[in-house]
């Protein structure tokens, strides 16, 4: 029998004891899993971002128990819940929107619970260390094999939080996007991919000049498959693999900083 | 039968190799240990954050062998010792007190042994890279089964270097304390928890006003269950649950620099 | 039966998704796998730093697959390969040289194949990102006990990538060494050890004086056991246990920075 798997990703930060100790908190309840922690550097309270990072990447991980904790809301009222995907896995965390993209990428949410059963959280819960306290033993629980009825309460998926990463829209000869995630380095992945690309303008090939516009702001650039052909400092438009869309940077530049683009804002493609 | 379980902790830095060798030296002789990284990013020599990170998180890891190695001493005399805590855990690490605050928190320290039998050393044993040459394999031999007596020769536990955090003192309506930790924003952890400072000045609310003084410099600030209560630049004081007890931050900015404290430094607190 | 062992380094940045994304795919494979990250933080295209890292630590490590992802190269017609050691490793990556000075530590390569068998690859293969679509299932498959000859066909182990890092030669009372990495603090490992040195000038102890060379430019600076032996902002030189060499460091500061050092500068040292 495969011995139970669990992915974890926070924004806790790596440097932090946080997810050491919640590891331990999954091991002592379920010695056998396999912990993956997928990252722990997600910006501290982006949804958004934990959001993407989680769509972008919950199809490589084996069906299994994924929690995600990234929670300004933790010591409110918001619910802590998990969700059943149809591809079998079962998405814990608070209910924000965070698991809404990846659980669509898993092909929907087909039942929801409230994590309420107390007898499932740690004998002392802290007010604001649901990581610790509620996420991490329940998910160990479930890993063991404790059934999704015996957590909580349904919930109406209909009430979950929902929340939907931007998409690309093709008209008219342009492609409407948006910055959906900004790495270490500044470069900015947009939503979309070359398939949306191509049905806006046409065929992208190498070094083929093209217009950006964020908010007003219009710049020339070019698509290049690779960095090496701009040149430093010029800014390129081009595929990203990890995440599998288009994304824009500056070679050797930041560019989120020469471009003052944040999570979210608009960004328009048209032919130069 | 569960797997064997092993923590650990350096100063290594999350960068350095060295954290991965040390795994693959006790994988090498332990195959079936589940190996939890707590942190590697205690700050350079640090034995005190060493000692209160240990303390504040060992209790919500598994019964297991706990590895520590925050060494200055190395290649010098300090004896490389394990300790067996009357919960079960074993506490591997230099004799230089970073295990006494997390021993006490397991219960007591009932054996002490010096690591000196060199068949449970790597066979080449380096002067200055203790945690891969005697403390990783000794810890991984004793997740194995490998018994206490034979390590080496019994240590009097009396006779361990000892090493107490900071105390929180509750006198004349005013809360004695000082700074253990001090996280990656600035934040500063003191001693003691929200008993402590109810019992020197009455019940605590949000928003209540108090006199913080650091060494002679006064200070106005407030308790506040969140940071958002108070405007950016402001400081407050709150509970940290993470850690379980007071702390000290500037919403949006470093304690640390802004009041110049470190590791040690005595805090009073009083009413406003 | 031991579970397998693969270990994993690349420079995909300890704060990316990608590690996490890899090693799911590993045990998505190979459940039960037991997979160690040595590091992910070499320096993106580093494949010398990336290969000094390997040589340095893999006799450590258990006998198993070994995972290396620095890979400039991605998306051209490099070849991706495995090579058997003849300790009885499987050293997985691109065809670039980073493998080679690793295998000779583990007793030369017996055996290499390409790893063309579409099979063991992800279903969808992207363009740039091979350590997620290639090498970690191929490694996952061969952990699982797939053979090697399934992976794809022999290539001769002579047309392999070569590289040598450099190394010390003592002659004429003089050491000529070179930089083989430098650390995030700075100081610079130099190829050869203590009796390199020794060889060279004679018995070294603490506090002799030497003169080195850095193409030109020559500094006075002494041999020292240990940092706190010079003044803060003095260089030393010194052996590093932790890979076992040379080094050349300055108290609390950088030796990189002082002395405008890369990797592969030449560096000669001599009696003063």
């Amino acid at each position: 029998m495969t011995r139970p798997f669990i992915s974890f990703l926070t924004d806790f930060g790596e440097r932090a004891t946080a997810p050491g100790v919640c590891r331990g908190v999954m091991w002592g309840i379920c010695p056998e899993a396999r912990i993956l922690d997928l990252s722990h550097s997600v910006t501290a309270f982006s949804i958004r971002e934990g959001a993407f990072l989680l769509w972008s990447t919950i199809s490589y991980l084996p069906v299994g128990v994924h929690v995600a904790v990234v929670d300004p809301g933790v010591g409110t009222a918001r619910r802590p819940v998990v969700m059943r995907a149809q591809r079998g896995d079962l998405l814990v965390g608070p209910d924000n929107g965070i698991w809404r993209p990846a659980a669509e990428a898993l092909g929907s949410i087909t039942e929801a619970r409230e994590l309420s059963n107390r007898d499932l959280w740690l004998p002392d819960t802290s007010a604001n260390f649901h990581g610790r306290d509620i996420f991490s033993p329940v998910a160990a629980h479930l890993a063991n094999g404790v059934r999704l009825n015996e957590v909580g309460p349904e919930v109406d998926v209909e009430s979950l939080v929902n929340l939907e990463l931007p998409t690309a829209t093709a008209q008219h000869g342009r492609l409407d996007t948006a910055v959906v995630f900004i790495d270490r380095f500044g470069n900015c992945r947009l939503a979309g991919d070359l398939p949306d690309l191509s049905q806006a303008i046409g065929e992208v090939s190498a070094g083929r000049p093209l217009a950006v516009d964020f908010g007003g702001q219009c710049h020339q650039l070019v698509w290049s498959p690779t960095f090496g052909l701009v040149d430093p400092g010029d800014a390129l438009l081009y595929r990203d693999g990890d995440t599998a869309g288009l994304a824009l940077a500056v070679n050797q530049g930041s560019a989120a900083e020469r471009f003052g683009l944040a999570l979210g804002d608009l960004v328009r493609i048209e032919s130069a």
